[in-house]
């Protein structure tokens, strides 16, 4: 079994917003070399804000930055069209958490799960099945604690994770609001999410507009975005408050230098309790149980999916770059085409 | 049962450091007026630097802040010397919480505490075995974490709190380094408390010195001043460190609002658990189980105490402001004569 393989590789580590050519497409050919391997065919990526992370030089603390000519990472879902692998037969729909961005990936099966697109299509497993609605799952169960009555706030509403959190929220009785850019979003947050309300940060009076849709203060703010959105919940915050940071959007094109942080004086006399959170592999042991309480709660229609698709591998940095910028609505994924 | 008390109050909001006339000392004549209460005659008092927290405008997010002509808040140990509460007798040692910068006090039990002073001398009630051992034993048990052989930095670690934590750390088989003002106290939390290592927080090369004194990198950092004692530590925090913010003295005489807080994108990237912790009465239902560890482990001879003392109820105001200026070695209390 031997495959023409195109993958995007990082060309140039990027400069604030990536541009295209910090990416080029190589091919090569691939194809099983012994024992334990699997090949997938990529049908579907996923593209994920913090791959950002991992571009620049700055951020070794968090993972090892990408070498140059590295394909980036990324997740992706296919079919096994190879295997010498004992778990895995060929026709296997996986998804292959680092799949990265190309058409086919070769694995030993670590980091490789099957998935039923019975029960959900495939995207949906890069999204709210996937790695999206784990973050957003463990983040919550781990961090947050929201309490049935609760207020909970989640920045970038309307992405792939702040979605997920702010249904998952949602579903287990908390009182919920959103924060996302522009009317159109907004809208998409409370008219298909269904949030109790959903505010603009673009909008001038958005630290007021903010205060007023949470007359009771917030109890677990799950922070996507960082900076001044961050800034915007932060005086609302209860005593005891929790405040999952999962993702800094706003500040990855920076690595947060120019962000000013906080006022570190209400940690104390709030108690507040901040964590930070990147979905590592140590998050993948309760995978499974993730996917059953979540797996159920979409079969039932509470919680519902809005995708970001492009098609065809070429499209991938410009969808990366667009979702940088806030584009998107929902998962940003890319289909590929032969 | 009438006696005559003297009680300290607040004359004025301090701006900054306190002054002695932000004090002023009242006399009232106190008896007990019905059922199920106790007399306390204070023998020592236990001063803490939180104490400050309460005593702005500002603050009002932590605790109700203090009133004018109201008695300083504190804790206090003594003796019955009048009760009609079934659970006190005349002539019982006890810790109140409540005791207040006075020669006694009138309760009704709550958040009084009996105290075997064949363990410990009174003084050791307010300290090690009082309110700051509490919040030491908890803030590493509820967010430290401390695991055997961990890196465990402590700031103030000549404090009451502070040297509580380090030592509680050290007994736990960590590997625990403090930070102190200037050589005298920095030989202390070595020599007398036994620490690895102690970091000089005045002296110029000290963020080096801190880097150098961790080649391990920081797992807990248990900090009672926030500031720049708390900047050269962060950047030594290892992934998935914990940060307990259990104080922040270098921040009290202007609630924070100077000081620039740490860079956030490290909470992400680094993912941090920040966690703030005032020592509520929540916290005293499980102080049964501290006095029982940490007795036990006071009995053994594993924990030292170090007390800085002055004597009588008049001293009270300057022996607190030259505790927020950091000159007092171990927990500051007062003895009152007649």
């Amino acid at each position: 079994m031997k495959v023409v393989n195109h993958k995007i590789v990082l060309a140039a580590r990027p400069s604030g917003l990536p541009v295209p050519s910090d990416f080029r497409t190589v091919e090569e050919t691939l194809s099983l070399t012994g024992e334990r391997q699997i090949l997938i065919r990529h049908e579907v990526l996923g593209l994920a804000p913090a791959a950002r992370l991992r571009m620049g030089a700055e951020t070794d603390s968090y993972a090892a930055p990408m070498a140059i000519g590295e394909t980036v990472y990324g997740q992706a879902v296919g079919r096994i069209v190879g295997s010498s692998h004992p778990g895995f037969q060929e026709g296997d729909w996986v998804m292959a958490m680092g799949g990265s961005w190309q058409r086919y990936s070769l694995s030993d099966g670590e980091r490789v799960f099957k998935v039923d697109v019975d029960l959900a299509p495939p995207a949906v497993w890069l999204g709210l099945l996937g790695s999206s609605g784990l973050a957003a799952w463990t983040g919550l169960r781990q961090i947050g604690h929201p309490r049935p009555g609760e207020t909970v706030v989640v920045s970038a509403a309307t992405g792939a994770v702040g979605s997920s959190a702010a249904q998952l929220a949602k579903a287990w009785h908390c009182d919920v609001v959103g924060i996302a850019g522009g009317p159109r979003k907004c809208l998409h947050a409370t008219e298909f999410l269904g949030l109790r309300a959903c505010v603009d940060y673009r909008h001038p009076d958005f630290p007021e507009s903010l205060a007023a849709a949470c007359p009771n203060g917030v109890d677990v703010y799950f922070d996507n975005v960082g900076g001044k959105v961050r800034d915007a919940v932060w005086p609302q915050l209860n005593q005891n408050a929790r405040v999952v940071v999962c993702g800094l959007i706003s500040e990855y094109n920076t690595a947060g230098r120019r962000e000013p942080s906080p006022p570190w004086f209400d940690v104390l006399v709030k108690q507040l309790t901040v964590r930070g959170f990147l979905l590592t592999d140590q998050h993948l042991s309760r995978r499974a149980e993730f996917v059953e309480e979540v797996g159920e709660l979409y079969k039932k229609g509470c919680l519902r999916v809005q995708e970001d698709a492009s098609r065809g591998l070429g499209r991938v940095p410009e969808a990366f770059i667009a979702m940088l910028r806030g584009g998107n609505l929902g998962k940003t994924v890319v289909y590929l085409d032969d």
